[in-house]
């Protein structure tokens, strides 16, 4: 039987560190060929090119510094050359590149490959300008669904992977992975799984993918709270009522799905990590003790990047607005409002306390 | 009309921030009468009887000092004296007084009076002596229940009230009142609630008790975590699968009850809370980083009071033991064998990263 070659699109810390496991499982496992090619942005680092670095050094200064690379984690600034052998392709990039990056392999890759994303975030979807307020059809588009849209195979969803740095130095870490076709689920778990890092394999892709990406909000609005030194009741409330609304918000947009997804680590247990320490957890909290603006501090704390909690807020509030269901699903409307300082921060505290109690029983999804 | 009575049983810190709360609502409402008796047990404060200084200075000095509580909370130490005229007896008090208490009022009260129990912890049933390893029957006996049994009038449960600090001092705090009749739920709302104190009524009464006992084992779990200077993700990680637990173990033992009962605020909510800080989350830490037993460090850390976590293991693990169920709840059963010293705490580790992925699927309560 022919082996089945893997490789990874992206080397920044998560992607170095994946690609790590990754190479190291390959090595291991007879199933896969040895070598597993890291495409690797063309830059330089100290005078020298990134990836001669990691070809003879075996370690990513740039990314990941200090972690001894595999020798069969090959550095590759083609990205063609990296992936036209590849039966998977895992992707670990902004999400910023994907469409270029999947124009630029449609063809060249092999027609049954298999895609995995553990891209961050969502594809914003402009819509059609229909003369209205809102542009018709605006709003998240999964990003594994941007892959199978340009690059015309399957493509699975990673979820969980929260920190590199808790991969990279072996402490325990889940993750989900959302695979469209079960028939190669022990094969991914194998390919990622090392007796730290724990990949759990479901069927329910699309819903893996939402948990992912509606997590930053939910640690962006934690963020506020411990900006506005509230109470260990409040916080709670705010994450009770945040999954209430995230199983709402999957059972109007995503029918179909299944709520046991939420009692995955991808769920439950991916949101409370990213709500006691992250980025949005980070840039909440001092967007609710300052007057700045989410831009303002992005370029003054997180070295000018855009972090994903306000812009999936703005992005969930693109679609509820189109749907008239902002209140239907007041949380996550009002820390957009609070995103775009038309409402203080403050008026979360208000939103919690005068949430409608309602648990939401889905007509869409599938029960537990 | 003739107006509605409430006493409230126990002056702890718990008991006089709620004994204030209905005081204030009483006088605020016209249903009810004015005067709240408040159950205080004899004693001296600085050689004054303590029910002398509530009633004259209006200050619970020795349990809540510092909250000037209203006029008409009067302090009464004489049982049947509190309760005899009440419609609404609130029992907020140690557990191991409750049959008692009971007994001692059994055909002294109102025979159509109702009880609202906000009492923490269980009756644990020692069940017959069958000759066997584990007595037949024995376990957790509710509360509320057995308030039933002795007293035969109807108990509904008030659960969440975590803090009685944050109570007095007008933080937000949530709290699931599960109530066996709804057609009293308008008026136990409106007597519990303050703008900052938000009681939801719900009709799943045993569920919301069951949660209110579960969690005291869940936040020393958590507590064992921190000890062991673990990461976010472990954490997170062992707060779904107890979460998980705690559903199958209300599925197996108490069929009827509603899987919506986890999304209110005595389910998720407030496992959350008691996980960020309790005595239980302490207790389970420095257990975790010592060789001392249980009773040692309550002993040394607690002023020698019981902490509830591991009490609840322990009854947890007999309910489990008599159906032979130990191996579908691995977290419950580890959390006993640790309290026991029968295993390190480090076991907890090895139990998370190796629990089996199974999301319950309920057979016995309602579906969400």
């Amino acid at each position: 039987m022919e082996k089945i070659h893997v490789c990874i699109i992206g080397s920044g810390n998560l992607g170095t560190a994946l690609g790590k496991i990754l190479a190291e499982n390959a090595a291991a496992l007879s199933d896969f060929e040895e070598r597993v090619n890291m495409f690797v942005y063309d830059e330089l680092f100290d005078g020298i090119r990134l990836s001669d670095l990691i070809n003879s050094h075996h370690i990513n200064e740039k990314y990941l510094p200090q972690i001894q690379l595999p020798d069969n984690l090959v550095a590759c600034t083609d990205l063609v050359e990296t992936a036209k052998y590849a039966d998977i392709i895992v992707f670990v990039m902004p999400k910023q590149f994907i469409e270029d990056f999947c124009k630029t392999l449609l063809g060249k890759i092999k027609p049954n490959a298999m895609a995995i994303s553990v891209i961050k975030g969502f594809v914003l979807n402009e819509g059609d300008d229909n003369g209205g307020e809102v542009a018709s059809g605006s709003g998240i588009q999964l990003i594994s669904q941007t892959i199978m849209k340009y690059l015309k195979i399957p493509c699975a969803v990673l979820m969980g992977v929260n920190l590199a740095s808790e991969l990279t130095l072996n402490r325990y870490c889940e993750a989900t992975l959302g695979c469209r076709d079960m028939k190669h689920s022990k094969l991914l778990k194998d390919l990622f799984s090392t007796p730290n890092f724990r990949v759990i394999v479901i069927d329910d892709a699309d819903a893996v993918e939402v948990c992912g990406y509606l997590k930053h909000l939910i640690a962006f609005a934690s963020g506020i709270l411990d900006g506005l030194q509230t109470n260990e009741n409040t916080k709670s409330a705010c994450l009770r009522f945040a999954l209430i609304e995230m199983l709402r918000f999957i059972d109007v947009f995503y029918p179909g799905c299944k709520l046991s997804t939420l009692f995955e680590s991808c769920g439950i247990a991916d949101v409370l990590t990213v709500c006691a320490g992250s980025r949005n957890r980070r840039l909440g909290e001092a967007f609710a003790k300052s007057d700045r603006s989410i831009e303002q501090l992005e370029t003054s704390l997180m070295g000018g990047e855009q972090v994903l909690g306000p812009l999936t807020a703005n992005a969930v509030y693109l679609m509820l607005q189109q749907k008239g269901l902002q209140e239907r699903f007041p949380l996550f409307t009002i820390i957009h409002r609070i995103c775009k300082r038309e409402v203080k921060p403050e008026e979360l505290l208000h939103c919690i306390a005068t949430m409608p109690n309602i648990i939401y029983h889905p007509t869409q999804i599938f029960p537990l």
